[in-house]
């Protein structure tokens, strides 16, 4: 068997040009967006338009057993949706659209390629609101966020994917089309195999339908509190007092102090150049309650020596002061060096020593580490900066990077907190799991995909 | 081997007052509250004291391919931890010590045995709370609860068991201690097995330790609407209102009136004695949100027709209206007939037409039926009422319950919101899910349990 045969089989299993083999057109299909993640040359791309034409692609790769790997916009950071040589990539991007949106169940039913930005503003549109909240929202697809269990900025408060998704339409390893979940708002019939497909990378079964529950639209205005700490620890304080004062923002970021320098000097705005970290909170409470949290936060970060904390009720100010979280990346990408970014979660109380941590590793390795963080909830993105071309700055990178990952083990934490585990943490995670649990991740990988089509190598 | 030789050996592993053979000791153990569930006896019971006990008592079950079944207070409804005939009752209500309230990270690590109840008035010690109240909460284990993934009056706003576990320590059928999950607020380290395990009725492997997520306390005074209604359509009606207006009540519960009448008798409160049924809703919200949110609630039940609603800010009366919610069931078993919980759960939009549907079925099969219901999330309980000892209206009353279930799937429904599978929703289970679904759950379940020694004859 080769890979043309899988290509002749491929053409006569969905309309001909559904299949690309052209590497002009396939070679950016072949990675995601993961510094470094081994890919290899797929044998064919697939830009299925329907569930019946997912299932025919999956069930002529059984046939010829070669590799399928499911992939949506290719923004993911592990190399989860990287291709495997001589395999088929499953491209969602043309099942785009959002089938149904049920206020009155507050839920909506979507094919897998719809983008999350899309779905947020169609949703928004009857007073609804999808919380999952990527930082690759306006790009990242519903099927990628259910591959990888997104999260994003207001999961602090709200959960993430999993916590939204009721129902998959899904083909398994066999081509078959099956339904798993309910419609219904709870439910305990059977194992919760929505549950285990969200976040399993395309591992288990190619998605082709979702769908989501919904919230009602938030209506109140936000309020925001922002603060600078000189060291490490006084960061730590802060985290630490909103935690124990039983408070609950609806966004909790850090900013470091290699993050706020590439801010300003690309967009020169007036940041303070030598603190350690911004924390930046929102609140969403409506009303008084929202005064008073508001209040409250400024209270810990005051009480923790935070430096020029203030509280802003004006939107146009909290969103200026929004922008040095949202272009913290940009602002580092701008400098044209390779990124290499890190996804580890700790228990929120660690969060300062693992801060303490990086930088050691950083000095030790002699590679810089920007880091940005969702704070509240422990998950901390250090972003290690190769110059590009530079090889051994690349392998003093990873090597940092492995550090980071055994030091947030250590540490209680886990190697991803919402990127997924893809090639770059599958050491990371056995070493983290153990063999025992590791053995019954593969027990359920081997009973639902015997001959080990689906997206071979990633993941467990 | 007899039942004797398994005897000899489980006294051998484990602490001989561990293991009860005394029929006078053991019977009590041989079911749990589901009426006419099947359930066997038991060649022992065996109450462990430490996870190594429990393994010690797996493993001597594995060797021998002797069942085992684990049970927390017995206080289900689906039959899922009744004995099997010659098989091993593990109970674990001897493991009940809280090991670690975390205020810092918001956790609290318990034994299986901690009764809901003493979990919840622990953390508010610290100003925490865990959510999840079963009805059940002041005798089920939150082992049980993690059996069965329990909800409860809060889950509307709040989520259910699955929603607040974060890591389990379990036995696998080999009798191997494994840990899975995690201690961090987020993490997509691997399958989601923590999700999968909650649920699982004990068939997939025996929880002896779990860790849980808690929130903040709630400080605000809560506000309670209630209202009566002359029609079930405009009870549906004021649930829809409710759901479009996008109010989030923490509280949303139905009464009918054949509960309503039997308080009525009972406890002489002052209700009215020919409503259809009473909704009762209580929002959380804080201040004026609070103020506002009721007010919407009770516009939407005066919008639907109600009779009688009103708010209510004062504490004491608002108990006395949760009073005939909370005395609906045992005002019910006063009477002294037998009663068979349904636990249905059906798209919001289609609770009124269900609760038609049932009237109907109590009708044709002369089987007065009464219902609660956790109105907000569509989760109906219909309570099928059978003089004890009436063999004929006990057969009348099995083909009601099993005409709902099937009512329930053909409205979009499931067939249990959070009782569980058990013995008594397999058949149901197995019609929602369909054959190919059904096949992706055995799959799982023989990777896991190949020799299928865990809790055989329920759920898969």
């Amino acid at each position: 068997m080769s890979a043309s045969d899988v290509v002749t089989a491929l053409r006569a299993a969905v309309p001909a040009d559904r299949v690309l083999t052209d590497p002009d057109l396939t070679s950016g299909y072949a990675h995601d967006e993961a510094e470094w993640a081994p890919y290899g040359e797929p044998a064919a791309v697939v830009r299925p338009r329907s569930t019946e034409e997912v299932a025919a692609v999956v069930r002529v790769c059984a046939e010829h057993g070669v590799p399928v790997v499911p992939r949506g916009a290719g923004t993911g950071l592990s190399g989860g949706a990287n291709a495997v040589a001589g395999g088929v990539l499953l491209s969602l991007e043309a099942m785009r659209e959002i089938i149904r949106i049920d206020a009155g169940e507050r839920l909506a039913v979507v094919q897998p390629g719809v983008v999350n930005d899309e779905l947020r503003a169609a949703v928004a549109g009857q007073g609804l609101w999808y919380p999952p909240d990527p930082a690759s929202a306006p790009w990242s697809t519903i099927g990628g966020n259910v591959a990888t269990n997104a999260g994003g900025l207001c999961c602090v408060k709200y959960g993430v994917t999993r916590d939204y998704v009721l129902a998959l339409e899904i083909v398994t390893a066999s081509g078959e089309v099956l339904r798993v979940g309910r419609r219904t708002a709870k439910g305990v019939s059977g194992y919760d195999l929505v549950g285990l497909l969200v976040g399993s990378e395309g591992t288990l079964a190619v998605v082709t339908e979702v769908t989501v529950r919904l919230r009602p639209a938030r209506t109140a205005p936000t309020r925001t509190v922002v603060g600078f700490f000189d060291t490490l620890s006084a960061v730590g304080d802060a985290v630490a007092g909103v935690t124990a004062a039983g408070l609950q923002p609806a966004i909790f970021e850090l900013i470091d102090r290699h993050c706020l320098r590439a801010v300003q000097e690309w967009k020169h705005m007036d940041l303070p150049s030598d603190a350690a970290a911004l924390l930046l909170a929102q609140t969403d409470l409506p009303g008084l309650a929202g005064e008073e949290e508001a209040a409250a936060i400024l209270a810990e970060f005051d009480r923790a020596g935070a430096r020029d904390a203030m509280a802003s009720t004006d939107e146009v100010e909290a969103e200026a002061l929004f922008d040095a979280r949202r272009l913290a990346y940009p602002a580092l990408e701008q400098r044209g060096d390779a990124l290499l970014t890190e996804d580890v979660c700790l228990p929120r109380g660690q969060l300062a020593v693992m801060l303490a941590r990086v930088e050691e590793i950083s000095a030790r390795h002699r590679v810089p580490i920007a880091n940005v963080a969702h704070a509240g909830d422990g998950n901390l993105h250090p972003v290690m900066i190769t110059p590009m071309g530079d090889e051994a700055a690349r392998v003093r990178s990873q090597a940092a990077f492995e550090e980071i990952v055994d030091a947030a083990i250590d540490l209680g934490g886990t190697v991803t907190g919402e990127h997924g585990v893809g090639t770059l943490k599958r050491r990371g995670m056995e070493r983290e799991l153990g063999p025992g649990v590791v053995a019954l991740q593969r027990a359920i990988k081997a009973a639902w995909d015997p001959a080990g089509i689906l997206n071979p190598g990633k993941f467990v």
